[in-house]
């Protein structure tokens, strides 16, 4: 098999210290590639980045119906948010008013993901709690789907749960792909993930931002999915971070979300299209410049949009001493574009 | 340029979630290739895995004569150590010896590295000093550098001050290679890094280990070095990193230093073999890795080492609610062994 190509690298002085390969794809809702590098066939993990296709069984099984879920809400279903006060805040509410707590939750605990939000927390001497993990407004989302199904909320992360078989159901719909046993894991926030080919989440994005190849329910629910998640960016994400910062600058034509280990998903909605993004080894921070090179050469940015993505596409990297010594930048030469 | 092997990936569940490719070479002091994989030409960083080369300029220009250092500031001039109360006490002795005190320290200051030192700093509501930076130690050999050499110190990190010329001349007379100024770079701790091929940095560590191609001084110079750098393995860098626990389970027989971004030296001192390995892209994790696994296949581990790198060599990861969800671990049957 051969190697993926080098998306980015990071130079320290006027050398090449780290290379980090990648492939993406770019697709439009028929399936057509737009661009693409490396092997857009390999399977990949999509972790968080997918959280948007995985709410939609809120939507397939009436919980929204039932419990009315706000706009803030359902785009904290598709968030990995950063535990900030307003986070926190609306995740709890919505536990309570589903008649659960931060205690039916399995996500388990860390500290919020956000410093001064973390350095907040340590100050008050209390522990992080469950509300705190940066997937608790996507687990809130999922016991909601498990009242909805009157079925019991315990065990909801585990693989054989009505839950996470209803969340496997609607991700096979929307990628037009399997989802199987030979190729799945558990993720940081303990539900499955399940490996599919890079191919496929692009297209499932292109289908989520046209409606095109999705059921009527699916495509009226993903309309509404990505119009909240980019109505509410920094409940998607947080303060500072790229995917927040990318769907402000854009308002509303691009819906974007990262997942661990290196993974960038998202569609140029005014054009239809969808695009994976994978960096071979995992690194977050070469991923964003990935992904910020992408959009920068697909998603037709303004200036403003432009400055917002260039700051992503090379990221200065500072020494203890907060000196320059380096740069961290997508390589765009690479990519493999076939309009 | 072809692309360097996967020399470690990382499992999530059933499936390959990252890879990470690398390069390395073992070779003896004649420049013979024991093993090798990958593109072992191209010029690396070699960061902190030379801080033993880099001691050399204390024994170039009788610092050792003039400030009598125990083979505990020796082997913390070799480190990269953990910002533990036994490092910065020892630090900041020799630098009271010197007549000097940390506001001489150019290196920056960051908070200690191991976990338990960190929070009781914190505790104490003091900030971090430039003591507590890992490279204190060698940072307090480099004053001691230029006290000796009658030069002042202030700027001392600078390329163009007469310590770092010392010590790339040092570094030069090792590896056989000039260190220039088209790949040169400023160190995390503000010292030039100079990159040259992951060859020449193996072959300098078997010099090291053997004294052969040395002139006598730096012989003899670098016998004392690796001498205490494994009779202080703590020393050189802190509780249960695996510099330290390799350098203790084999009792003398390996030197072993890390560098940042995926950077892994030492030397097989019995054998008469030095070894370099970069991991493209950085990931420290990954690199730790592959060294276990190369030191489990060339030095002739018994029980108890196999034991120690076996557990580096294939590591657990953990979620959010610390259930083992994969693997991180070398793949051996990349390695090209030419032996």
């Amino acid at each position: 098999m051969d190697a993926n190509p080098v998306l980015a690298e990071a130079m320290r002085g006027n050398w090449v210290e780290n290379r980090h390969r990648g492939a993406f794809a770019i697709l439009d809702a028929e399936g057509r590639i737009v661009a693409a590098a490396g092997d857009i066939e390999r399977a990949i993990f999509p972790r968080s980045a997918i959280k948007s296709m995985q709410a939609l069984a809120i939507f397939d099984h009436h919980a929204d119906d039932r419990f009315h879920h706000t706009p803030e809400e359902l785009a904290l279903a598709c968030a990995s948010h950063h535990g900030e006060d307003v986070h926190v805040t609306r995740v709890s509410a919505l536990l309570e008013r589903l008649g659960l707590s931060e205690a039916d939750l399995e996500c388990g605990a860390h500290p919020p993901t956000n410093p001064a939000a973390r350095d907040a927390l340590r100050a008050t001497g209390r522990q992080p709690s469950p509300l705190h993990n940066n997937c608790s407004g996507k687990h809130s989302g999922m016991l909601s789907v498990a009242l909805a199904m009157g079925v019991p909320t315990a065990g909801y992360v585990s693989r054989q749960h009505a839950v996470q078989r209803a969340v496997r159901r609607a991700v096979e719909a929307v990628i037009g792909e399997p989802l199987t046993e030979d190729r799945c894991g558990t993720d940081g926030c303990s539900i499955p993930t399940w490996a599919a080919p890079i191919r496929a989440f692009a297209l499932g994005f292109a289908r989520m931002a046209t409606g095109q190849g999705l059921s009527a329910g699916h495509a009226t629910a993903a309309r509404t999915l990505f119009d909240v998640a980019t109505a509410h960016p920094h409940l998607v994400a947080g303060t500072g971070h790229f995917d927040t910062l990318v769907m402000e600058a854009f308002g509303g034509r691009v819906m974007h979300k990262g997942g661990a280990e290196g993974v960038q998903c998202g569609a140029i909605r005014d054009k239809g299209w969808g695009y994976a993004l994978k960096c071979d080894d995992g690194n977050m921070a070469a991923s964003q410049a990935m992904a910020a090179a992408l959009l920068l050469e697909f998603a037709g940015p303004d200036a403003q949009q432009r400055q917002v993505l260039e700051a992503f596409a090379r990221q200065t990297l500072k020494n203890v001493r907060s000196t320059a010594v380096g740069e961290l930048h997508a390589v765009l030469h690479e990519f493999d574009a076939k309009r």
